[in-house]
C-alpha cells in the first residue's frame, strides 16, 4: 500500500455526486478508494458499488467497502475495511477469500498488538489527528503514535484523520505507508486538484 | 410455511432483553424468528445472532436474519428477509445458497407478479393493516389484498403488519400460510402468553 487512499463522505461531498468526485480523486492520482455510506439502503449501496467499480476499473483502482461484507460481495469490490466494531477479521476473510484486500482500524495499542496475528493487508491508524468527520473514535494517535506503531507493526501503515498538505509531509516521516483523506478530497471544490496537491507531495516523499 | 413468525424490534421491547423475548416466544410456540436490527454495528449484531442462534437451537426455529446477508453468513443463521430496498433477490441467493430460507417483503402489486420468477421460500405481504412499527412502508394490502396475493402466487404467505388475538383469525381465513407478529409479542408483558394466545387461534383454524 502506497500513496493516496480516498475515503469517501457523502455528507462532506454537498452538491457533488459521489461518483464524480471518485472519478476527479481517480484523476487526481488517488490509488485507492474506499466507499463508506452510513445512512443508504442495502440496495443503494450495492448500485453504487457496482457504478463506481466501472469508474474506477479504466484506472486499476482497487474499490474497498466501509464494513459492508455483504457490498463488497455483491458489488463486486475489491476488499473491506473494517473497524473494531465491524465482522470480526477471521469471518470477513473467510467469506471474502484470500485475493480480498482486507484492512483494519487500530484505534488502541491492543488493536496493534492484535493485528499482528492477524494477515491483514493493511493497518488503519485511525486517527492520527483529531477530526469533526468521525466522531465515534478514541484519542489520536499524534504522529508519534504513528511512528510508534511503524516501528513495530509488520503490516502497511495507512494513516487517517485530520491529514491535509500542510501535514502529509510529517505524516510520512512519521512512517506511513499510504496516506488516506476525507474532507481534504470531498469537501474540495476541486477534488482532482486536491489530489494533485497531495499526491505530489507524497510522490516528492519517496 | 405455518404457524407463528417473530419479528423483532429492539426499541418495542423496552427493558425486556431481546434474547429473552425470543426464548419466551419460543416457549410460547413461535415458529419462526427473524431478528431486526437498524441502529446497532455490525459486531453487535453477529454476536446477537450466533447467541439467539444457540437459544433457538434446542428447539429447532429457524433465525431469519433482516435485510443483511452477511450478518447471516458471519452469524450462521437459517437465512434472511429481504424488502424491496435491501439486497437483490438474486445475489442473496448466489451468497446464501439453495438451503437458505430466502423470504421477500412484496409492497405493490408489481412486486407480486415479479416474485413468481423468483424461487423465494415465501413472500411477506407487507403491511396487511397500517402500523405504527414500519413508518417506511407503502400502502396497507388489507384482508381483502391479502386474499388477491394468496390466489395468485405460488409462494407460501407470510402476512404481517397490524396483526393480533382479535384479528389473527380473518387474517388465516383472508389466505395466510403464516403471521408474523411484532408488537403483539415484543411490546407484551408476556411474551410466552402472548405467543400462545395467537398460537392456540392459529392451530385451532387448522
Amino acid at each position: 500500500m502506497r500513496g493516496l487512499y480516498l475515503v469517501t463522505d457523502r455528507g462532506l461531498c454537498g452538491e457533488k455526486a459521489v461518483e464524480t468526485v471518485i472519478l476527479q480523486a481517480v484523476k487526481g492520482g488517488v490509488s485507492y478508494v474506499q466507499l463508506r455510506e452510513k445512512d443508504v439502503s442495502t440496495r443503494f449501496f450495492i448500485e453504487e458499488a457496482l457504478n463506481i467499480r466501472k469508474i474506477l476499473r479504466p484506472y486499476h483502482v482497487p474499490l474497498i467497502i466501509n464494513d459492508r461484507v455483504d457490498v463488497a460481495l455483491a458489488g463486486g469490490a475489491d476488499g473491506v475495511h473494517i473497524g473494531q466494531e465491524d465482522m470480526p477479521y477471521a469471518m470477513a476473510r473467510r467469506l471474502l477469500g484470500p485475493e480480498a484486500i482486507i484492512g483494519l482500524s487500530v484505534e488502541t495499542w491492543e488493536d496493534v498488538e492484535a493485528s499482528q496475528e492477524l494477515d491483514v493487508n493493511y493497518i488503519g491508524v485511525s486517527p492520527v489527528f483529531a477530526t469533526p468527520t468521525k466522531t465515534d473514535t478514541k484519542d489520536a494517535w499524534g504522529l508519534e503514535g504513528l511512528h510508534r506503531i511503524k516501528a513495530f507493526s509488520r503490516h502497511p501503515v495507512v494513516a487517517i484523520g485530520g491529514i491535509h498538505p500542510a501535514n502529509v509531509k510529517e505524516v510520512l516521516d512519521a512512517g506511513a505507508d499510504c496516506v488516506a483523506v476525507v474532507s481534504a478530497i470531498c469537501a474540495s471544490d476541486d477534488p482532482e486538484a486536491a489530489a494533485k496537491e497531495l499526491n505530489a507531495i507524497i510522490r516528492s516523499g519517496k
